[in-house]
């Protein structure tokens, strides 16, 4: 069994060393006398959980930058659907590469991903060393016509999952309450559950999202959510920018997953009035998310983590809301709980999903309060290494292949304009 | 006369040569040929302007996370107020270059400060090679009986301040409206116009101090600057968030520079409907500041104009908001024009302040639109190179003293808690 010992590191300012034993942490403590196969000095650092990514679109990378400063419909027609007909295995491949090289290089060990050609992604993924859920995604826009391609596909992936191993799970990806015809919504939620998958889904990304499900079912996304049976514990909905206080009250009963993606918000101006203190106090739990590429252009966590705080306290007109060590939660144990893994926290027993930070630096000068730090002064480039389920990802900033992918996406994303 | 020539580097998406001799920009073209001091290989990055930091509080770097999620009141009370009585020469003289080093580690070749032992900070920004306004801030609280003692030390300053060079400049900062005396407010405005000085205030940082200006003096905090005759083009108002459209009419009037602090704004919930669209179509200068560490932590410019965008953006509920261009103009041109600099474009006869953006990472991958990645994927540590003033401050992310600054400041911060 592969082990790895860090020595003199940090650990919420106690000093420790930290022992991995296969992709578990087998031992914190003082001193720990152990033959590893690998010892690395943890001076001058820190060690805090993984980051987990809870939104994503990984191949979109290959678009950042691609539409920027536009309203959402004409991004959409103009730039983004004409761009993704061109995307073929390939791109989707290297777009993945890039886009868990970024996570790599900022911190994040786990993310929950939807995009097309899972299969394709998984391989990246696998590449990369990172754990991921990996949604296949109902999108019928209606179209009847479809449905029976649909779920046999949704079926023949789940098959072939079975082989990916249990780093990378398969999961349901019904894109929105208003783009996936009633029928398939309720056969994508029974599939899921009778086979113990988690659901993603958009939820209430916008105020005309709300206003026309209203229209047309009487009923908010969440209520019309409700009424399909499609509300429980495995779903996880992204966004949630537009929720009433009996939404919540719906989503709390449901036990229902929260992805909160600022960035994406903000920049496509969808709301920004995400409502942390209700959700949390009916006992939701809450995540973060970057969003894809193309409309937030990063995947960094810690400028996530930033950026939703700041908005926060500024909107409700309270410095102290949304605090360091409830963002830090939000970031890590949150999305740990919501996708069902044993990770999100430093201690013995869970998986060896975690990084090492570099206080060594002028960001974290003077080092009063490491959270406020790592969050409000630092960036991502404070990140020095980092490990995922048991295995060294990145050491000293240097990750494997990062030349390649580089030089790969930057020979294919011209095919794509 | 000192020269250096950047070879093969990208402006704007042309490759160019750049040739700075002495503190200028002196050539832009392609294979210049001259035996310049030093020649630097500019390919795979790109060449924009120096930052512009327009309000800042340096020393408060030592301070940074001393007090988070707090209360304002709270925070001055317990945190800000007690310490800064501890500060002396040798924490402020460290304090000033660790927030330089900074500045110069994320592009800023230009601050416009505001804080205590002007002389200190000086010899500190002097020998970290940026280029400052250092106002002498007055604040009296009322108090009559300190009038005389800040108006000679302040024409001492003044008097010292001759003898700075042309780098760093001498200039008055009135607290705000409402903690400095309106004879001292007078005084200080007829100090500044006799002597061409720039002046830096707080204006309108919160919307109590509005309601009290109006309750005591029956006028807008604006209203109350134009009656006293202090308002005019040398005047640059930091914050300006709580802005009617008579007040802006005013401002314009008087042609008052605008300082816009995002980040600081947010953490404290001052507000954030800063009215950036109004202020630009009434053809006033709007640039960008950081504020201190002990508010909000940083002083990245980068950051800023992402935040400053995208929530411009969400408030507004317009993603066409502060597009790209501009804002690259708030952090840099908009801030030369505010001080009366040759500087803020890379063009022939400017000032030589400039940085060297590294694009061959995977934040500028692809490189579809290099502001795009510059302000949205990338964080500061892109920026590779700093020259200001003609001169290297930073190379390859290396800066001198860089080991010393951290040093000192570990071993001071101490005494302040």
């Amino acid at each position: 069994m592969y082990s790895i010992l860090i020595k003199n590191t940090q650990l919420e300012g106690r000093e420790i060393d930290l022992l991995i034993k296969g992709d578990r942490i087998a031992k914190i403590g003082h001193n720990i006398e152990f033959q590893a196969d690998r010892v690395i000095d943890g001076k001058g650092k820190s060690i805090i959980p993984g980051f987990i990514n809870m939104h994503t679109h990984s191949a979109m990378t290959l678009m950042r930058g691609i539409g920027e400063d536009m309203h959402l419909m004409e991004w959409l027609e103009e730039k983004i659907w004409p761009v993704e007909k061109r995307l073929d295995d390939e791109m989707i491949y290297w777009g993945t590469r890039l886009a868990c090289l970024e996570m790599i290089k900022s911190g994040t060990t786990t993310f929950n991903d939807q995009y097309w050609r899972v299969p394709v992604a998984v391989k990246a993924v696998k590449e990369a060393g990172l754990r991921s859920v990996q949604p296949y995604v109902i999108l019928d826009l209606m179209d009847k016509s479809r449905s029976e391609e649909i779920k046999r596909e949704c079926a023949e992936m789940y098959e072939q999952s079975k082989e990916w191993g249990d780093v990378n799970r398969f999961a349901v990806g019904i894109h929105s309450p208003y783009s996936v015809s009633e029928e398939m919504i309720v056969w994508a939620s029974r599939f899921a559950r009778e086979r113990g998958l988690l659901v993603h889904l958009h939820l209430s990304e916008t105020e005309g999202e709300n206003i026309r499900s209203i229209k047309k079912h009487g009923l908010t996304p969440t209520e019309y959510l409700e009424k399909l049976g499609v509300l429980g514990p495995e779903v996880i909905a992204a966004h949630c920018l537009w929720m009433s206080d009996s939404d919540i009250e719906i989503l709390s009963k449901y036990d229902v997953k929260i992805v909160h993606n600022i960035n994406s918000n903000l920049k496509i101006a969808s709301g920004y009035k995400f409502r942390y203190n209700e959700f949390r106090d009916a006992g939701l739990t809450v995540t973060l998310g970057t969003d894809g590429c193309a409309s937030s252009n990063n995947l960094d966590m810690i400028e996530t983590m930033k950026i939703s705080a700041l908005v926060q306290k500024a909107w409700r007109d309270d410095p102290t809301s949304m605090p360091l060590d409830e963002l830090m939660k939000l970031a890590t144990l949150n999305g740990a709980r919501a996708l069902g893994i044993e990770a999100g926290e430093i201690r013995e027993g869970l998986l060896a999903d975690l990084s090492l930070i570099n206080t060594d630096i002028f960001e974290f000068t003077p080092n009063i309060n490491f959270l406020a730090n790592l969050i409000y002064s630092a960036n991502s480039s404070c990140v020095d290494t980092v490990i995922c389920n048991g295995k060294i990802v990145m050491e000293n900033r240097v990750v494997k292949g990062e030349r390649e992918i580089i030089d790969n996406v930057n020979r294919l994303y011209k095919k794509l304009l």
